[in-house]
C-alpha cells in the first residue's frame, strides 16, 4: 500500500456540561486527504484546497501532527499530503483536528499501523498546538475514535469511548461570523463557584450515564452548561433563539459547539434531528446572518481509509 | 402486615471525584429499625438503643423524614418506630442518612408501597435537614437505592443508580476522632480554580465509564479528589498514611468517605479489600488513634426488611 485515502470528520467539542473533556464525531461533513510513501525522508504537503493554508510542514496543523508521528516510528522513507478542506476553518466543529487527525491516521496506515488509533491521540495533539496555541484532544479524540469520547485527564493522556445509543443525530448551525478561540477563552472566569462546578459535574455524570444506559432523557437532562455558555453565547448573535428553536422543537439539548460559533443540537432519531434542523435554520434566516447547517448521525467509526 | 424490621446500611459519599453527587451503599453495616402500624395517627419513636438520640419525632432525623412521608400519603392511622443504630453518629459513613431511609423505606412498606424507592429520596432528604443544615441526597440516595448513585442535580432531584461490576469491595477505617461536618465544609473554598473544576469532572466521567463498562482500571484511575481532599485531609490525623498503605497494597482508590474522618478505599475481590484492610489497620496502628474498620462488598440492594 503506497498510496491512501482518507476521510478526517467534523466533530463537536464540550457537549454543554463536558467542558474541555468531551466529544463526538459526525457523519457527512469532514475533510479529505490523501497520503503518498515517497523515497525521500519527510513530509511534504503538495496540495492544499479549499482553504487558504501554509505549505511549510512545520507551521502547517496536519504538517506537525505528521511530524510528530515519524519522529516517533521513524520509516527511512517519506510522505507526500494533499490536503482537501471541506470544514471551514474557525466554525467551531474541528477543522484544525481534522487535519491533525487525518494526517496521523493515514501515515500509521502506511506504515503498517505501528500505532493504535488511541495512540494516536498523542501525536494528533501537537498538531493542534498550531492551531490553539495549546495541546488539547477534545477534537482530535472523537475525529480519530469516533462516537462520544471523555479526556479524562491529561498526565497522562487517558482518552475513553463512551458506548452510546445508536439513534442520536446532530445538527449543527454555523453563522458565517468568526469567533476567535482565544476571544472565546477570554470571556471564560479563571475560577468558578464550587456549586456551579457541582452541578456541572453532576451534569456530566448524567450524561456520561444517559449514554451508556442508552437513557435518552437522561441525556437530554444532562445536556445542560452552567460554566461556559452564560458567558461565551453573547459571541454568537441570536445564540438564545437558535437555541430555544431547538429545545422547543423536540432536541434533546443545545448548545455552543467547541469555542462556537456553531450551535449544536442533539436529537434522538433522523425525523426529529430533520424537524430541529428545519426549526434552526428558519429561526436564524430572520436574523440576516449568512449560515450553512448540518445533519449527521454520530459517527461511530472515526477517521478511516475511503475509496478513491 | 402490621410490623417489619428493617436493615438501613452505611454508605459513602463523594467518592473522591464525585464530590456532593456520588455515593454507594455499603453490606453488612447498618442499622435496624422497627416499624409498627398502630390506631393512633402520627408518628411515635418509642424505642432507641445505640445512640443518645432525641424521641421527639420533630427533632429526630428519622422522625422528620417519617413525617414528610405520612404528610403526602396521609394515612388514618399512625406508626410507632424502634431505632437500634449500629452506624457511630459523626462517623462519615451516613449514620443519619440511614435513619431517615430507614424511616421512610419502613413505613412506605406498611403502606403497601405507595411511593417507589426513587420517589422516597426526597422524603428521607428532609430528615437530613435536622442532621446537617441542608437537604442533600448523596448518602440517602445510595441507601435507599443500593449500588453506586449519582445525584445529577436538585431541581427538580435526579437521582441515578449507576450499573456497577459485581466485584467491587468497600474498606472503612473509622478513626475515633469528632469532624463537624460543619467543620468540614467551612475548610472548603467557595471558590475553585476553572481547571481544577475541569480536572475533577473529567474523573467523575471516567469513574461512571469505568462503572458502566467494568474497567477496573480506569475505576481505580478516576478515584482522584483535586477539589476537597487536599482542604479536608488535614482535619484527619495520618490521613496521607493510611490512603497510602491502601494504594500500596492494591486499592483501586482512597480517600475521605463523606465528610469524613472516616477513609476508604475501593478494590477489586475481597482477598485484596482483606490485604488492604489489614495494611490500613496495622498503618494507623502506629498512630496511637483508636478506631475501627470494616470490609464490605458493595450493597446492590440498598434499604430492605429483613427477618426478625
Amino acid at each position: 500500500m503506497n498510496e491512501i485515502k482518507v476521510f478526517c470528520p467534523a466533530t463537536i467539542a464540550n457537549l454543554n456540561c463536558g467542558f474541555d473533556v468531551m466529544g463526538l464525531c459526525l457523519e457527512g461533513i469532514g475533510d479529505e486527504m490523501i497520503f503518498r510513501k515517497v523515497p525521500e525522508k519527510g513530509i511534504r504537503i503538495t496540495e492544499i484546497t479549499g482553504a487558504d493554508l501554509p505549505y511549510e510542514t512545520d507551521k502547517n496543523v496536519a504538517g506537525v501532527a505528521a511530524l510528530a508521528l515519524i519522529k516517533s516510528a521513524n520509516p527511512d522513507f517519506g510522505f507526500e499530503i494533499e490536503i482537501h478542506k471541506k470544514i471551514k476553518a474557525g466554525s467551531g466543529i474541528g477543522s484544525s483536528s481534522a487535519s491533525a487527525a487525518g494526517a496521523v491516521y493515514g501515515i500509521n496506515e502506511l506504515l503498517g499501523r505501528p500505532f493504535s488509533k488511541h495512540e494516536l491521540v498523542a501525536f494528533a495533539m501537537k498538531g493542534e498546538v498550531i492551531a490553539s496555541g495549546s495541546e488539547h484532544a477534545d477534537n482530535v479524540a472523537p475525529c480519530l475514535l469516533g462516537g462520544f469520547t471523555l479526556v479524562r485527564g491529561y498526565n497522562p493522556l487517558d482518552v475513553i469511548k463512551i458506548e452510546s445509543p445508536s439513534e442520536i443525530y446532530a445538527v449543527v448551525l454555523h453563522p458565517h461570523i468568526e469567533v476567535k478561540t482565544a476571544d472565546s477563552r477570554a470571556v471564560l472566569p479563571s475560577s468558578i463557584p464550587l456549586k456551579t462546578a457541582i452541578t456541572q459535574w453532576g451534569n456530566l455524570g448524567g450524561l456520561i450515564a444517559g449514554l451508556y444506559s442508552k437513557d435518552y432523557e437522561l441525556i437530554g437532562r444532562s445536556l445542560q452548561d452552567v460554566v461556559a455558555e452564560p458567558f461565551r453565547k453573547s459571541l454568537i448573535p441570536n445564540f438564545d433563539l437558535v437555541k430555544n428553536s431547538a429545545l422547543d422543537n423536540g432536541a434533546l439539548g443545545a448548545g455552543i459547539s467547541g469555542a462556537g460559533p456553531s450551535v449544536f443540537a442533539l436529537c434522538k432519531g433522523q425525523s426529529s434531528a430533520e424537524r430541529v434542523a428545519y426549526a434552526m435554520s428558519s429561526s436564524y434566516l430572520d436574523t440576516g446572518i449568512p449560515f450553512d447547517i448540518h445533519l449527521s448521525k454520530v459517527n461511530d467509526e472515526g477517521t478511516k481509509t475511503i475509496d478513491y
